[in-house]
Parts: structure tokens; sequence; C-alpha cells
């Protein structure tokens, strides 16, 4: 295997989140359902935008957040997925090119606006999200930087990437050329309504192309249709690494016959739980580049989700690197 | 006198707030001066932004944002102002629109993009702003609406509205059709270099069409040109009302013969300035269309100012009708 110039070039849909504070009442008079990612066209959008109070936009999308995470612990990323030539796809490219992420993908200059995310944060912190794609599903083979993923130690795909169907085909393209390469292969499943949505093609999907999986407890039972204890033992067997987040209970990471359960970080105060597992994935993954042992690789997830849902937005605001020194997890 | 369907109309920028956080050495290294308003042109901007770290967008403005605090208090409020119809114009409508303020101004179709301002926000708090005035140039008399400023309690005029020429003219008519119709002007100085730019003009705008004068310390010994005591015995013979803020020593309000100073209120954490001024001045001014006291006008704007230091962002994030009603200075 030759030197590595990246540590993860993750895939994933190119969306700058419109987050607001939102009441339980709004999600039930919009009749939308907590906690999940649901796609909208842009006329729903539209609407729901309109039924939102102030709102604060930053660049989102979970894989692109996670390529963030890996740059603010400092290491190096690259995310390839498509925005359009327009102010928020602006947007997009500056906050990722800022932390030093590479992002070369080009934007399309005709069609759909750049991807938003309506992000609606109810008091409990959970965060309920409505999805216009737009430009996001124009991603292709041939936006798919052969080098990037041939240099990177992990490609990392998401799983909501599975929704646009060219860009499917660009996930598969850039997974065998990681294999090719003799690299690793990482895949989030992003959401339980996502899982539903592509159950049959994600099994054959991680069946043939991926080392390391990350799932939420809810993603995990979509995906086996079994308890949680089952969909663990199922997984197992399945690839070669599994880290399973909990939610206020931790995460559980797997490997072979090894099984380490981490307890969540304490954080002062839950105010967003957006960006939660594309952070843990950061730490994680970054842990794993850096031949942190399993349980560390999953604390080190843990730090760096419990960073993210300290505060609004989807993305580290805080120097990863230093608090993970900190932690002493990695040197400083 | 008629009935007040509005208590305050705010002519002002349309712009949309770029913010990140940055370190002192950046300022160095930029060359810009440290905690107050400077002009960029396009390409002065696009330099700086790639210059920035990470940032979130989120609908600013002076007046726009005093605008947002009335509302927020409970108040009816207008705004006036250009964007494009653009994005980030889109998004400064919905932010206003989502509060309840009346933003009826048509957007500019061709010409330059919306506004956007360059917020950098140091370890101190301290906020320093590049500003792309953009198609908030565009504005002209055209675009004043009679009938709002007749039936508005206040016109509130941004001094940052004297740099592009069209506007000033915009501002002189909403002066006079406000005073026609026997409702009061406020004019906020904005900014001292912004003073500096239009100080003549300034005093001649204040001698004929202010009524109530809301300036820092700076910005008003920028005015008179000369110490803090002096400056005060000058305005006083110069408005009806002036309210003098002085950051963490609070504010000084000024009506007649009368002189009170009220101490700024003691928050928790002291995160970003950016619309200190802005807040402070929708306090005030709600106070007022209340007939509330002097004292207690200075102590609303206080409260409101003390909201939005504590979190990012120039806009309140808590409803100020309720925080209000907390510190017992208006009914819940």
């Amino acid at each position: 295997m030759v030197q590595s110039a990246l540590d993860v070039a993750a895939i994933g849909n190119a969306i700058v989140d419109v987050l607001a504070h939102t009441e339980d009442s709004l999600l039930a008079r919009l009749g939308v359902t907590k906690g999940v990612m649901t796609l909208v066209d842009a006329d729903q959008a539209e609407e729901i935008y309109a039924a939102l109070p102030p709102a604060v936009e930053c660049s989102g999308g979970s894989a692109a957040n996670t390529a963030a995470g890996i740059a603010s612990l400092g290491g190096k990323a690259a995310f390839i997925g498509k925005v359009k030539a327009d102010q928020l796809g602006a947007v997009f490219r500056h906050d990722l090119n800022s932390l030093g992420v590479a992002f070369t993908t080009s934007a399309a200059e005709d069609g759909p606006s750049t991807a938003r995310c309506l992000v609606m944060v109810t008091p409990d912190a959970q965060r309920t999200m409505q999805t216009y794609l737009g430009a996001a599903v124009e991603l292709s083979p041939a936006d798919v930087d052969a080098a990037q993923i041939e240099s990177a130690k992990v490609t990392y795909l998401e799983g909501y990437l599975w929704d646009p169907p060219a860009a499917k085909q660009a996930m598969l393209k850039a997974a065998e050329l990681a294999h090719q390469a003799g690299r690793k292969v990482a895949l989030s499943l992003s959401d339980p309504f996502c899982v539903g949505r592509h159950r049959e093609e994600f099994l054959k999907l991680i069946d043939g192309h991926v080392d390391i999986l990350f799932a939420n407890e809810a993603e995990i039972a979509a995906l086996y249709q079994c308890d949680f204890a089952q969909a663990v033992a199922q997984v197992k067997g399945a690839v070669e690494i599994a880290a399973v987040t909990r939610g206020e209970l931790g995460s559980v990471a797997l490997k072979g016959d090894l099984q380490v359960s981490i307890a969540a970080e304490k954080i002062e105060r839950l105010v967003d739980t957006t960006g939660a597992g594309d952070l843990y994935a950061a730490g994680f993954l970054f842990g794993w580049t850096r031949n942190l042992d399993l349980g560390d690789c999953a604390r080190l997830g843990g730090i760096c989700a419990a960073e993210v849902i300290s505060h609004m937005g989807p993305r580290p605001e805080t120097n990863l690197a230093r608090m993970s020194a900190v932690a002493q997890l990695l040197q400083a």
C-alpha cells in the first residue's frame, strides 16, 4: 500500500442547513415526522420554510460534516458532492475549503439550486429534517476523483446518497476504486427511514463493499429487522468493524469477537443533536487512521459527538484536535 | 394624530451577516480596523471571506435588527431596505416576515447581489465588520412607503444608510413624511467611522429632522469632537431625547433637563457584541411607544442588548416580550 495522502475521502449530499428553533406543535401542524430525515420537493421546501421562525444558515450534509470533523481533528480529508454555482453553493464550498478539506467537485451551472435541509430543533434538542436535494442529485460517477479515493485510507459513504439515483453509481465506483487500491470503505446508514427505503440494496452494498459500518440503534434495527442484541450479532458477521451509537447510552464498537461498550461523554447542556452521528464517525475514523484501539476509537467518536450536540449546528465549533489532546487520546 | 398601525418603521441597509470566530491575529493580517464597520467592494469581500474560517449566515442589518427586536417585544414593525432577488435576499426576507415584520420593499432583479457583512468575532466578543453593500445601494425614495411611515409612531433611521447616495434621499423623504404626519424620527449614529465620513451632514440632519438620537460613546464623541461630558451637554440641546450607550457601563438617557444613568444588565457570558446597539434601540423605542418613563426605556434597552450579546448573531434568540415581562417592565 502506498503512502496515504488523505485520511478520509467522504462522499455525500452537499447541503446547506437552515436551522430553526421550533416547538413540537409546529412539527404536528406541518405533519412532519419527528427525529428523522424526510425528502421534500422544491415547493414543499418553500412551504415549510415559510412556516419556520427566523433561522440561521450553515453548511451541513452528513458526510461533509464528517470530513469537517476529520479536518478539525488535524486529519486530511476530501469531500465529493454536488452544489450549484449559486450563493449557498459558494457558502458550502467556503466552509469546507477554509478547514483545509479538499473539495474539488465542480459546481452544476444549470438545474436545481444547492440542496437545503430545513432542520427544526425542538426544545428537547432533537432535530427533525426536511431535505430538498436540489443540485445534489446531479452527482455522478464522473465526479469521483480516482486519485483522491486511491490515496485515502478510508472512503466514507453516507447512506443518504442512495436516494439520488446517479449518486448510487458514484458511490459504487468509489468503493471499487478504494478496494482496488487496498483501502477501506466505510458506510453510515444515515437514517432509519433511509434504511427502510433501500434495505435490500444496503444489505447487498454492505455484503460486497463495506468494511466499516456506522449506525445508530434505530438504523441497525431497521436494517436487520430485529432487536438490538440480534442486530449486533448479525452485523458482526457482515463487516470487519461496526460502531453502533446509542444516544445517551454511548456506543458499542465491534471487531471480530471483540465488543466494546463506551459510555457517552458527559456534556454541560444538550442543545442540538444535529451532526451527532456524523461527528461520532469522524472521531472514530480518525482514531482508526491513527491506530487507536477499538475502545479509544469509540471514545474519540463520543468526544466529537459531545462537542457538536453542545451547540446549534452540525459541525464542530471547537478545535477537536485540542479537545482530543486534552482527553489524552491523541498527542497535542 | 390618528391611531398608529405601526410602532416603528425602520429604514436601513438590508444585509445578511456572515459570522465567524477569529483570532485577533487574522484582523492584523488582513489589515482591518477592530471594532468598527468598514465598507469593502465585491472583490475585497471575496478576498476577506476566503481568509475566514467556517462561518454561519444570518440576517442582520442595523435597522432590520432593531425591527426584529420590536417584533420580538410584541410590537408592530416595518422595515424598508433593498435586497436582490437572490438566495440571500430570500433568507433576509424570510427572517423578517417570519417575525411578523412588514417588509414589502421590492427586491432588485438585476445588479449587485444582496449585501453581506463579514463579521469577525474575536475571543473578547468584540465584532469587526467588513460590509459589501451590494443591492442595498439601490434603495431610493421610491421605495419609501408613505402609508407605513405615516402610520408609525417612530421612523427609525440608521446612520449607515448615509453611505449609499440614493438612500440618503430615501431617509430624508421618510423623515419629512413622518413629521408631516406628526410622528417622531429617530436616528442611530451607527459607527464612529461612519460619523467621521458624514459628520457635517449628520449635524444638519439631526438639527433639522431628528427627535430621538441613539449613539455610543465613540460615536457621540466623533460627532461633537469633544469628550463625553461635553458631548452629552451638546446633544441635550440638539434633540428631544438622546440615549448614549457605554458598553459595560450601561447607558445614559437624556430628555430636556432630565438625565438618567442606567447600569448595564448582568449577563452570564459575553459571546458576541454584534447587534448590541440595535437591540438597545429596539428596547428603548418600544418602551417609549408604551409610555415607559425615560429610565425604564433605557433599562428595557439594556435588557434587549444583554440578550443579544449572550449568543452569536445580531438578533434575539429569546422572546423579548417574555423577558421584559419577567423584568416587570411590561405586562405579560
